[in-house]
């Protein structure tokens, strides 16, 4: 079997370069059929690997002397920035030499470079980005959680494709369902957008429609892709982290107002909190896909600790091994064979 | 001072009519200065009134046989079923025989009656629902909560507009601000819709406005009033019912994970959790305000009980008090002086 490669920019997200560097490292210990191409300043990237003999021959670090911040203007930043470390890394990918590509720095950058840089795949009228958010029940995917925000019908459609196949390939899920969501059950609710999506996703016959998603469902986990344009999915994302932040500190104001008994019950549940917020949190989902491009891409948390990069990593390799790309391209044709043969 | 008059729907919501009546002697009970003109079925009604006779001249029981139900059409209901317990209440109010409307029933013929039986405010292009919700700071208002899917920009100005009135009138908060719920802070952000009610929210000097307001702020209540297309604040408001419960059960599932350790402190948080719960809920709140109508309108939950009704009845009566309605119309003229005088 051949190694699996990816193309990595050590110089993006709140901790690059050590998060990535240290991510990168324990990935390569960690799996010993990848390699990986490492793109940002040499000079600050090589001393993470001092001594790390074990895995030198299946890294290469490409120096980059460039960096695309959060305050560069994407589209722009993609077209410009050639010697930036996330563009290099891109390129790795769209000049063939790597498979997959990750990076936790700007959404926007890896959004407009992922159409500029790394190509759609053909048919796919807009890529999206498709983090997978811990549920009640079980794990759900979210697409589209922000790229898109003035979508139309057939984004949605090709989304719900997307996002079953990888709930299938990557999480395991059977036969997954995908729902639209929406503020009501009925299929004549809703934005007419959305309705039209919904007569889209009701007629074909590629994946499994769940049919209307009511938004109270939605952190249940009830159908495994939840639907719906890059606006109303990044309320969601964004208002999810707010929300628990805000219940968990009325949580926490209560258990400080209800005298010693509460204080006592509070303490000793601690370590169960722990475990909760862990639970919640996104280190080991590792990133959000970027779904609908001509490779394995992958938007690490900006945030990403060393742990959940190397969860990144694992994430744009096992996309790689079990082909996503390659099945969203032959799914759509079946979805719409006019359409993708344009 | 003359009372104020209240027109209710007796037969509206899961537990009507029994909740309803209830709610409804209580506030007759509690609030000396108001009157009730109930509308139902009067045989199922007038039992809960036996020897009441301490409110019986300031309550009118007004028969209606007809009710409207949840799944009724709604416009079609509200034009046909002219027997119909909403419908009588609404029309009491549009005769000027009563100042103010309160239902537990079909929030979809609340809208629909609300435009076609009791009036638009002139020069409001789309009234809204506006429930208040706890946040983690204050209580904010989110409007539009699911009347209107398909808005304009201009639509949300206006509710720019009415939420702050309600917020000062009702909430008592002082200077209040609304935001408008976006993806990012900065003025490009957003889809096109939501980008020209930037303009519009930002050009006007009639209200205070926050800004955008990401969504992850929206439950810290950090603009008091949350404005968006009611497509948004349906997912808004359904979802964090649907978190709300999952954090809930997911802390519950880890809890009962962790040991003797967890399940004592459990047990000894349960009062503070219970206090946690009431915080969280709306009974305290009444019903959501149709703003933009030409009368006080609320909107109960449906599974109002008795004293999430009186509430509701008290929010109704201080809604006309507080003369909402003319402020809204005063207001509208300086926002925009040629369309509102059409």
């Amino acid at each position: 079997m051949n190694d699996i490669s990816i193309a990595v920019d050590a110089m993006g997200g709140d901790n690059a370069p050590r998060a990535i560097c240290e991510g990168t490292l324990a990935a390569l210990r960690e799996m010993n059929d990848i390699r990986v191409t490492l793109c940002g300043r040499e000079a600050e990237i090589r001393p993470f690997f001092e001594g790390a003999d074990d895995i030198k021959d299946r890294l290469t670090i490409l120096d980059a002397p460039d960096v695309i911040s959060m305050h560069d203007a994407p589209m722009l930043a993609v077209r410009r920035k050639t010697e930036s470390s996330m563009v290099k890394a891109m390129l790795e990918v769209k000049e063939g030499r790597c498979q997959a590509f990750v990076s936790a720095g700007s959404t926007g950058a890896v959004l407009a470079g992922g159409i500029l840089r790394v190509g759609r795949i053909r048919g796919i009228e807009r890529p999206a980005l498709a983090p997978v958010l811990p549920g009640r029940k079980k794990p759900f995917l979210l697409i589209d959680s922000g790229a898109n925000v003035d979508c139309r019908a057939e984004y949605l459609n090709q989304f719900g494709l997307m996002g079953t196949i990888y709930m299938e390939k990557i999480i395991g899920t059977k036969e997954p369902k995908a729902g639209l969501v929406n503020i009501g059950t009925e299929a004549e609710k809703g934005c007419q957008m959305v309705k039209d999506a919904y007569q889209l996703m009701s007629a074909q016959s590629v994946y499994r429609f769940y049919g209307n998603l009511e938004a109270r469902d939605v952190p249940l986990g009830e159908a495994d892709v939840a639907v719906c344009d890059g606006f109303v999915g990044n309320v969601i994302l964004k208002y999810t982290e707010g929300l628990a932040g805000t219940l968990t500190g009325m949580l926490k104001d209560t258990i400080m107002e209800s005298g010693l008994r509460g204080k006592l019950g509070g303490l000793l549940l601690k370590p169960a909190l722990r475990v909760f917020k862990s639970k919640m949190s996104y280190e080991e989902h590792g990133g959000a896909p970027l779904l609908g491009v001509n490779a394995a891409m992958v938007k690490a948390h900006g945030s990403s600790s060393a742990l959940a990069f190397k969860n990144a990593i694992r994430q744009a390799r096992l996309m790689v091994e079990t082909d996503v790309t390659g099945t969203i391209r032959r799914e759509l044709e079946k979805l719409a064979p006019a359409e993708s043969a344009e």
